[in-house]
């Protein structure tokens, strides 16, 4: 089959084979196909639709296209969890050392944030010291002693689902579900993992506002991760406020900490041990505080100091208080997530550099009654965007 | 608006301005629009669509990328004649002088050959001499002394048209209406005329096998052009056999020559007619071979000799006879055409050389009675693929 025929049988939506569709990817890896090439395919991809038999192969050809991750057959059952993405969304950092608190193996690689919603990379990078590129040899020995690791991808894993990923940004052909699922499977088969919990967000916050297009998502996950071997369950949750009280790289890191600890705030506990797969249980170690030295260990196998402060010195704390007392009837991720990264959260571009120190605390949720002049939010901030954040905070919130 | 936008409004088939589009098709022209994104927006366009008032702006705004020729409004009527392409179509060498001779003035600027259609250039250029890319001022001059002159493009024309030409080859996005629209009238719009005749061909041998779609594009043609200010007329013409008897450059000029000097087959006498818009006037001035003067300058305008042979002294002739007895019910066009580009007479892709004196005389078309024994086609043939040739005629011809 040549570029011409792939092309066209994308645009006429004739099924293609498991081999057509693998020499695609094949040619796409090599540069065979022209970058005008790429950006049609995709085009037709999100006009067109795929099949779910052809979502199946492009997400194992997009894993065969480079190296993947192998861990001894000894040991706890190979798990990770990935979200769509969110504002306050830390789950990771605390499932990670719960799970293997739990028994299971954790094998997580992680991504950054762009645009509102953060990334774990970011958020651990908070920690002094904490690196995320360990050599495979070194995250065999995490794995082994610790139970969990959370590092970087390499360039050598999944290099397909690079290429089609910048494209499909440069394109505007992000919102397919075939694509945004063989991407997000890829990423996650090359762990060499044999479960896989999705956390499907919806609301103002999330990549899908829609709770329609959230269960799509979360169907064509279960099915193609199902057809690519991986034992997989997919949990939707409301992304329309944000997660737990703390939104900011630093500030994060903190929350899972003291929920790890025993301390945290309850929605962040109640998806945590929803998510986790034995809700009894996971509750039972939270409470104890447990897990918390598994943290330790991951953490210190990274390289992180966590007898550092985690904000820095810079950062200064602005109260933001209730101008009408009544209770809150919204808390808006979007709004919320746009003031942090404005503070400096989160970046636009890949290159841009973020703030980990600033950021939001949130002292009322939905449903909290405040008076006047209560504190609502504490701003961390370093420099400049204060004024355009607190316009974002005043869109945010609604006290009736 | 941002070339995101630009991507997302075409994805949703939101209707834009004629601001918007003008925007667009500059920025393509001066390479802020990436390869990718040209792809992307041209898959769109293929899928979703444009409405004819868009496609009037991206067709004014292609003839706004670059130069267009212009004349004096002294003397006759400025007009051209354009065919979808087609095997044996030597309209335009007839009716440029045709027209001419009637007191018309035709500035017409032709293509080359891709596949089994062949190009005007393509088969001007097999008379020795002949020039294609005359300056401004001699077009000019040629002009206003013969009446016509039949030319390349130059790179200063319409050149988004070529960015978009090419990237629609490359990305398999060619069978677009609105976009092949806009390219044929762009193209025709720089030359300056003010009438245009559509010939869109329909039957095997053209690029729209089914009349639906040749009237579909037809009409888009008509509106559209009528809409960027030209008086146009589009004529469907059936093109499942061959148009003459000759099919080949040289081969297809002498043929023109012939109907120029009142000898022409009916089919390509009735259809130059037909197209001249004054059909007795023109019969007339073929029959006379009045016109054929108006050629003979014209050619020698463009340094043509046509005092050399048109045939090359290496080409054979291979008598290839009917095997059973009947009237010829398909002399098909596709495989006719086949079998003359690979004689040598087209070309696959734009850099190939052509061989001009090779190419396939027709003895009997549909309708005609023929006796085992008769020669159907004479093949000029230089060396090989003669066996690959003959297999295709095989298939082109039924005899019943």
């Amino acid at each position: 089959m040549s570029i011409s025929d792939w092309l066209q049988s994308r645009y006429r939506g004739k099924e293609q084979s498991a081999g057509e569709i693998e020499a695609f990817v094949h040619a796409v890896t090599n540069g065979s196909v022209s970058s005008a090439q790429l950006g049609a395919w995709l085009a037709f991809v999100l006009c067109k639709g795929m099949s779910e038999r052809e979502t199946v192969a492009l997400t194992k050809s997009m894993v065969a296209s480079g190296k993947s991750l192998s861990w001894s057959s000894e040991g706890g059952v190979l798990c990770d969890k990935h979200s769509t993405g969110g504002v306050g969304d830390k789950v990771s950092l605390v499932l990670a050392p719960l799970w293997a608190k739990m028994g299971r193996r954790v094998p997580m690689l992680s991504g950054r944030g762009l645009g509102i919603t953060g990334g774990t990379l970011d958020k651990l990078e908070s920690i002094p010291g904490y690196k995320t590129d360990l050599s495979q040899h070194r995250l065999e020995e995490v794995l082994n002693t610790v139970g969990c690791f959370i590092n970087g991808q390499t360039s050598e894993l999944a290099p397909a689902d690079k290429i089609l990923y910048a494209t499909r940004n440069e394109t505007q052909t992000v919102p397919s579900i075939p694509l945004i699922t063989a991407s997000i499977l890829s990423k996650k088969l090359v762990e060499g993992i044999e479960e896989l919990v999705m956390d499907v967000k919806f609301g103002s916050g999330a990549f899908m506002q829609d709770i329609s297009q959230a269960q799509e998502l979360a169907d064509s996950l279960v099915r193609v991760g199902e057809g690519a071997g991986l034992k997989i369950q997919a949990h939707l949750s409301d992304m329309s406020q944000p997660l737990g009280c703390k939104v900011g790289n630093a500030l994060e890191v903190e929350e899972a900490i003291a929920t790890l600890q025993g301390k945290g705030p309850k929605d962040l506990v109640d998806l945590v041990c929803k998510l986790s797969g034995d809700e009894p249980l996971a509750r039972k170690i939270l409470d104890s505080g447990e897990a918390f030295s598994t943290w330790s260990s991951m953490v210190e196998a990274h390289g992180g100091d966590l007898s550092l402060p985690l904000l820095g010195k810079d950062v200064s704390r602005f109260d933001w208080r209730a101008d009408s007392s009544g209770v809150v009837t919204s808390c808006d991720a979007f709004h919320i997530g746009k003031a942090a990264f404005l503070l400096g959260a989160g970046r636009e571009n890949s290159v841009d550099n973020i703030h980990f120190g600033v950021g939001l605390q949130l002292h009322s949720k939905v449903g909290d009654e405040v008076n006047s002049g209560d504190v609502l939010v504490s701003v961390f901030h370093v420099e400049s965007n204060l004024d355009i954040a607190k316009n974002y905070l005043s869109q945010a919130y609604t006290i009736e």
